[in-house]
This record gives structure tokens, C-alpha cells and sequence, in this order.
């Protein structure tokens, strides 16, 4: 019997237990980029469930959002754009800042990246608790673009991070934990 | 009369003076990548140029080398393998350190990601002083795997990086500065 696409990624996902930090099981995707075939079916998989949602511009969170998103960008042909960490981006930038957990953290994008209005398809490894996923989106609506979903390799769906991003938008995730 | 790929690719660097610090120009790439054109130039591009080295995967270092070294396995349907700074990749690692103009700086590299001593392409978005690329070149030897040549987007030649990488191996820049 043939497993679900689903079923194929998923093992070769390692869970690796207390990283980062104690009580904490981390998904770890690396497995899955190592593999030529595997990685083809992610970023094909992603792009297929993603492309009616129409995006021009594919905006990659720093750091593991660049490897999903560069490649997915590349896959569909469409520009991407990076969403770094603070100082990371030369010129002018529009930044916003965002609690986690623990303290807080700053995104910034290029001020004149998203002109044009463009739709904007924003792409992150994991949704874990959609902190970062909806601070992005805010930052891509303040720098002119307009968010027309989310695209994610893996969610861990009990920790509701769909409920902190916008209602109306679409959000798609090949694995769902 | 056509531009050569050089010409039509510089002409979408971003030259940004006293970046990240006063004296430095910058060479920013993100319009590079905001143009799906250009950057399937860019991709294609280096992977023609590689191709003989006959990498079995490809390392990209973070974070910018996430983006070229991503996109670039997947056009090549090769495997890809990321270098990170200290304590993001879980699970037991590689490390090396290596000094900068100021200081030192850490890379890993999962223990377990060269297994079989594979033929690596060591990536990275700009050539500058070599020393990041030299680290992750003896990072790779450490590992088990085999560097069968370096890529990068851009050089910067009067850095003259390339003096600081292994003499017999291959070293492939898309834009020379």
C-alpha cells in the first residue's frame, strides 16, 4: 500500500526531545531537506496547495523560513523577499516588534521591498504558536503588501497558532502534528 | 546588444555604503531574489557552473547561504545540509570555531549529516575574506564529508578570499567585484 504523502514526510522528520530548551520535543526537518526526493515532494506539495491563493511575492521569515521559502519562490517562479532579524538588512527598513514567551523580538523588511501592493505569501518552517507567523504578517501589511496566506512544512496543531493569525486567510501546512 | 549574465545581474545588486558598519559596501542581493528572473538566471546559473564538481549534497551556510544553497539543491536534485551558528541545530553536533577581523565566531553541523563521506559544494551568497568558508570547509572534513568545490553568488576579489580556501578545489562566483 502506498503511504499518504503525509505519512512519507513524516518519518523522515527526527523528534528530538528538550531542544531548545527542557520539555520542549523539537521537529526537526533537516532529515527531510537531506533527502532530494523528499524535499522535492515539500516544496512541490506546498506549492500546489498554495498556488490558487494567487501570491506574487513569497517573504521568508529568518532563518528557516529561507530554506522552504527560497526554494518554493524558485519552484513557482516568484520573487521572494527575507523578514530578518534586527540589523541583518542593509538600507531603510520598516520593523515591528512582538512579544514571545519570554521577553520579546523585533522582524524588519526592506522598506521598499513589497512596493506595488503585492500579494504576499508567508512562509516559516513550523506554525508552533503563530507568534512570529502573525507579527510577520502585520510587518508585510506595514510595508504596503497584502497577505494572502500562509504556508507551513509541519504544524503542531495543539498549540493554536491558526487562532492567533488573520481569520479570513488561508493557511496551509503539509504535516500536521 | 544582449548584456552578459554578469552585467545583467550586477545591474540588480544593490551597492549600500557603510554597511553593516562605516567604510563597507555592502552588496545586497535581495533585489536579486525579489526578481524571479533574475534569480532563476542566478540558480541556473551557478548550478552549470558546479555541475562537474559532481557534488552529492550541498551545504549552505546561514544565513544568506540558506538562500542561494536551498534553491540551489533544488534545482540541482541534490540534498542540502545547513551550517548554523551556535546552539540552533538539535541533536548532538560538529563545531569549529574560527577568528574574525574582531573576535571568533562558532559553526555546527549535525553530527550525523555527512554520513558516507558525500561530496560537498560548500555555499554561500558572497565571497568576501573566505574565512566563514574556510571554517565550514574544515567544519565538512570534520563531519566525514569530501569538499569537492565552493559557490558563491558574488566575490569581492580584492579581499582576495579565495587565498584562504584549499588550493586544489574549484571555487565558482557568479559576479566578480
Amino acid at each position: 500500500m502506498d503511504l499518504s504523502l503525509d505519512q512519507q514526510l513524516r518519518a523522515l522528520v527526527r523528534d528530538v526531545p528538550d531542544f531548545p530548551k527542557p520539555g520542549i520535543l523539537f521537529r526537526d526537518l533537516s532529515p527531510l531537506m537531506r533527502d532530494p526526493r523528499a524535499w522535492r515532494l515539500v516544496v512541490e506539495g506546498l506549492a500546489a496547495k498554495v498556488e490558487s491563493h494567487r501570491p506574487e511575492l513569497i517573504v521568508g521569515i529568518e532563518a528557516r523560513g529561507f530554506l522552504v521559502g527560497n526554494a518554493l519562490a524558485f519552484a513557482m517562479d516568484r520573487g521572494f523577499v527575507p523578514v530578518r532579524k534586527p540589523g541583518k538588512l542593509p538600507g531603510p527598513v520598516e520593523a515591528i516588534d512582538y512579544s514571545l514567551e519570554y521577553g520579546s523580538d523585533r522582524l524588519e523588511i526592506q522598506e521598499d521591498a513589497l512596493a506595488g501592493a503585492p500579494r504576499v505569501l508567508i512562509i516559516d518552517d513550523l506554525l508552533a504558536t503563530g507568534g512570529t507567523a502573525a507579527a510577520c504578517a502585520s510587518l508585510v501589511e506595514k510595508a504596503g503588501g497584502v497577505v494572502c496566506g500562509y504556508g507551513f512544512v509541519a504544524e503542531l496543531t495543539e498549540l493554536s497558532g491558526r487562532n492567533r493569525l488573520q481569520k479570513n486567510l488561508p493557511i496551509e501546512a503539509l504535516i500536521s502534528y
